[in-house]
């Protein structure tokens, strides 16, 4: 059995960061997955992500907090910030938090860095590895430029594989679910070489597949360089096609392009990964408090269309208890994610005049995405054949009206920045 | 007073290439004159064009016979073949025809070759100029590459000025008040070169500025390179900014582009040519017989709002007595004319999602146009102010129906390649 | 049999371009004939070639008279002119200057235009096909940029080919042996296609493969395309690599390059063509009358040493009568003749600091040719191993000396842009 | 006064990195500078550099042993290794070599590393600044590529301004006359701005203008970014135009080029660096013991010629007391020194088949050097006029012979990779 077995369809949860960037604790991480159990599991979603600087006990916001002390323990790993995730107190980790979040039928998830802390490097502390300090296995000139806890680890080092071990065993013991690495599909420190993290997915992958336990493993940031699909295909289940994703049209408007040169590589067990969904409310340390998306409702209806015919990693962003009627609904439309989880040979058809239209099947249903790119509203009169319809019990999926049809052409308004779905 | 006083507005005219290539005949030509006398004078349509080729007795279609023998007076200059122009007979040249045509209120153009017939070097016969013969002022390697009437003509040779005196003092003679001169604004027979033939442009506006009589020049054919707008604004009245144009969207839609390129150079005098109009019926030697133009009626609307806002000349292509009642109304818009006749400051405003947007202005009035370029119908939604009107008594000149307006925006259907023109 | 075994070796001759432009007359060329039996044939030189415009009576220099009259056959073909090929006359043609030469044991050449005389299309005069006139196998828009005789012929034209055949048969009546077709091997009139002539090579090569005479086959101008050597090689024993080579350091500097790129198609029976050897006396109409070639005593050897080991065809350019003892060395060179005539395999080795070296082989020997194309004499002292040498019986062949060697390595002094031949 | 004023002719003298790398000591630095006062000091050497990583006790080689704990003071200032420097216990610093080497009539230098070490930020120890640490002014993603001792500091800090003052005070105390701070005028971190350290020589210029002390400031690594000349000159007295330079002919011929560039920016006070010189013995703690310099004689004659002639500062790289008799000629030859020192005007006059020619002038001299960059020695023979001579009493500084001229030409021999200095 492959590691590309424990994500036969696109991963489908919740992760901190859209709403509470670094200072998700663990009463937020429960609330979520509580409302998740309780309103949405039925639908498919499943997957709880703690993200980024859980270590980290006095981190705020979206933003990081140089040089801070992080929690470690003794073989140079990170571990839980007490005062953020009381219940890992006594070097329980998370394993209490992933006891509830399993006991709600649910999976749990973390965030990690690549690399090894600078901090461990600089007090040269032991690794599990007999004689071998943080010091040995650093690589000095490697690090994020994002932020401050890491150097990565130089693959040619002894004791390098298993620090990596070492900490997916730990995590392991934890009863994780998924992993969330970053600062390892696009790195800056080499320049012209934004894979250079290359050895250090492999290391990884290695860790996993001893651990014996199935962790799906998803890489951060992107965009991963196309020219690596295979090598990341062969070591990873997710990966992110883009730079962080926001809720601005610009960024959604250029993830056709990119849906386009990915989707040769859309394939069971390994997914290009469109990021995080930031529909409802966002960014809870902001200025202002809490915020609901920019995206309009329209927009709003054309992300969910793309992420479910691109077959892409459905991970939601918002705070879910905070989620109104009409959110819901996105999120809860089972044939859109029916599509989503079960469609095969989904690709682009054609574009023209602002349309771009994108296709899939499965083995009862043929679909027909239609997405309105331009400023303004358009009336679609268009060839059943290009659309690859045949306008028989035709269904729009968020409307569930059944699609108008004459002398061959397929006829519908379609907003500014919207789409429409159509099923047969 | 300068030439550029003899076109202080866009020529409005007829040419008989669009529908009877190189065999159109005395016969044919009075008729589409007696037309337009009747029906579109008053609109402003005063230019009757007769094209190429009227001095080759078997020409035929839209097509060359190669080294035909041509019709050449004792100093080698072309003269009208009596066979199609009898009233041309005994030498009389174009002069009778001219007269019916000023006597119908209009006025008559013709088209000519750049340069001296080859037929007339190969002969070495005379010129105009003692002791100079075709031969000595022909430049051997400079030709026509789609025509075998003509060699050009050095500049440098004695006599070649004189040459080119000697015709336009023949086509003065006979009354004439419009020349349309091809081979010669674009000419491939120098690579890297298209304006190859500037010095016998030059020689052109020297002889006409002669000869005493105001003929409007046009040059032909496009596309005229850009860089050289400041010497075709000296030299000529109106000058192709395309190869020949037809009745084929793209055509139409590459336009837009090229408008945007020229609207600098439009001025009273002097202006960059859309070409010929192909609506209504066209190419009457076609192997079927004459056919209707291939441009939808919304297509027919786009061009004919697009040459007027521009400024273009204004030159129609098809049989006119064959107009039915819809055609004829795309051609005597008395509002449309007037735009076209009178405005001044036109220019693109903005381009975005298939919608493009141009402006113009005159003493009384303020236009707009509005031309959706994609392929389906768009619902346009756009700020009054984006699109320069201020939404009082703004009528949309085609259909004479006053625009729809609300909370600072104009709202309009518009077709698939159609457009609408709205004045205030 | 296939045409390439009437060239096994690279061609040696004369042509009269270089000193007599347009204007060589059967003395003059008799004269050369003449000299060439008596004092290079027994070296190898065979090939007295008539160059351009034998059918035009008032020629002279190295310029064109635009649309002279020409002498022409009643089947449209050229002949020679009467007042300067005086045995012509009586329409015997070149046979009796063909029959001198042959009885000198020399071969005779000439050379022609591609194409069929504007002068018959303009006439419309017969071809040697039944019904077929001149104009209807011209191509009206294929000339010569730089001399008004012809018009190039329609492939697809009926009667195209049978005119080619008509004057290689011809041709082949008066015993002639080599043919230099010039307009052909680069063309101008069609921008962007430089081989735009392709199809008339074809006619001519199945016109000479007809007619039962072994007529070698010479292409101008150049540059031939590269990229059609395969072509080229298919239908000719001959073309040239460049434009027109004259006695200028540059031009000799530059033809390293291009013998480089052309280096794999030297083959027995196709050889590239460095063109005419403008040494000796040249240019008999320039104003000053005839003048000594500008390349300097060093140069001259480089370029004998160049062209030799290329395995260059050898055409000589001067007035041969006029030659003194130091230019015929350069042309009697038994060992530098065998090195062209019999050598294989020869190639660039390498190019280093200005010095530029090249080899071959022949079956009883190695050679290597050092040039220095800096402007400063070089003293050089380079390993045997890396000139291909052994240090054994070198002799240098231009000076009969032996080569000094000590330490594995080879020293001679180069003068600027001069050459050492080495042979062992 | 400006920092100008304080090298007003190229600074020469001798660095420890070419031959000591990382582990120069106090004896040896001191005998290098008591072989310079007794054999160099009367040509004008003066500098005495102690290279890099004097602040690291266990640094061997060229190469560094990462994250190594370095000696600091309590405001996170490096101080010396006492190990190494025992003169320096007590925390006197550099202070007591300083004196000595002024003692001997000669001044001090010392290397710097920008910003603040690693090991200060992750101790988070404090700086001069009262409740600044050294993570409050460290840029946590900006680092050197090739060691691991420090960060960059952030411009914007509070107290960062006042970390560079306190560096440049203590080193000021101790008298040094000479830095040369590294990773800061080429660097890497940021991919596309090899200028990113900007801020940090503004800063370091402020702090030597405050300290009351003339020290001259040299930049390295190169290559600097010719495009940052004029924000060079305003802040430093040289900097380095190309990266590590080392006794390879192709590093040497490269340097040509990149004279030639920054040719325009050679101005009293502000001096284009061509690097150390690495004749004699080098690398001593390399494998094999010392070695000495791959260059051959002829080679370091080029070197001398054109670092002279361009006007490069002279720093020398070899262990002094170890020069022969040969190599002390380079370096004491007055002739060629003052013209180093006093010349002005120098640059290139001309390039050809190898030859490269640079002249200068003085107010009683003209200087003419002819490099040969070819590999074979060449015969020059060139107009006097050209090489800027008259062909008078012209010397050939390295030689001391008379040049021969003849027929207005200078005629010599130069070998391959050699030069010759001429002067009248």
């Amino acid at each position: 059995m492959s590691f590309k077995d424990w994500a036969l369809t696109p991963p489908m949860g919740w992760n901190s960061w859209d709403c509470f960037g670094t200072s998700i604790d663990e009463e937020t991480l429960l609330a979520n997955a509580q409302f998740m159990a309780e309103n949405l599991k039925e639908y498919g979603w499943q997957y709880v992500v703690c993200d980024i600087q859980w270590y980290q006990p006095t981190a705020r916001g979206l933003y990081y907090k140089n040089f801070a002390e992080l929690n470690m323990d003794e073989y140079s790993r990170l571990i839980p910030a007490v005062n953020r995730f009381p219940s890992s107190a006594g070097g329980k980790g998370f394993r209490p938090i992933a006891d509830k979040i399993h006991a709600m039928g649910l999976k749990f998830g973390i965030h990690i860095m690549r690399g090894i802390p600078r901090q461990a490097v600089h007090r040269n502390t032991p690794t599990v590895t007999q004689g071998v300090t943080a010091r040995d296995i650093a690589q000095s000139f490697s690090l994020c430029l994002w932020n401050t806890d890491m150097y990565g680890i130089n693959c040619n080092a002894h004791g390098a594989q298993e620090y990596y071990d070492s900490i997916i065993e730990l995590y392991a013991s934890w009863d994780v679910d998924f992993i969330k690495c970053d600062d390892i599909a696009n790195t800056e420190f080499k320049p012209h070489d934004p894979y250079s993290a290359e050895k250090e997915i492999e290391m990884l992958r290695k860790a996993i597949d001893k651990c014996g336990r199935n962790i799906v493993l998803s890489l951060s940031p992107g965009p991963a360089p196309i020219e690596k699909a295979d090598h990341l295909s062969e070591h990873a289940n997710m990966w992110r096609m883009t730079g962080d994703f926001w809720d601005d049209w610009d960024k959604l408007y250029a993830m056709f392009k990119r849906c386009e040169s990915w989707q040769p590589y859309v394939k069971p067990g390994t997914w290009p990964d469109c990021d995080m969904i930031p529909i409802g409310t966002l960014d809870h340390h902001s200025q202002n408090g809490k915020r609901l998306t920019n995206f309009t409702h329209d927009e709003q209806i054309t992300l969910m269309t793309l992420w479910s015919i691109f077959r892409s990693p459905l991970i939601l962003g918002c705070h879910l208890p905070d989620c109104d009627e009409e959110t819901l609904k996105l999120f809860t439309n089972k044939d859109v994610i029916e599509l989503n989880q079960t469609a095969t040979a989904s690709r682009k058809q054609f574009e023209n005049s602002n349309i771009i239209c994108w296709t899939a099947e499965s083995k009862k249903h043929r679909y027909t995405a239609v997405f309105n790119v331009g400023s303004y509203e358009i009336k679609l009169c268009e060839s059943l054949e290009k659309l690859c319809l045949e306008g028989k019990n035709t269904t729009e999926l968020w409307t569930k009206e059944e699609a108008e049809a004459a002398d061959g052409k397929l006829i519908c308004q379609i907003p500014a920045h919207g789409a429409k779905l159509f099923r047969e």
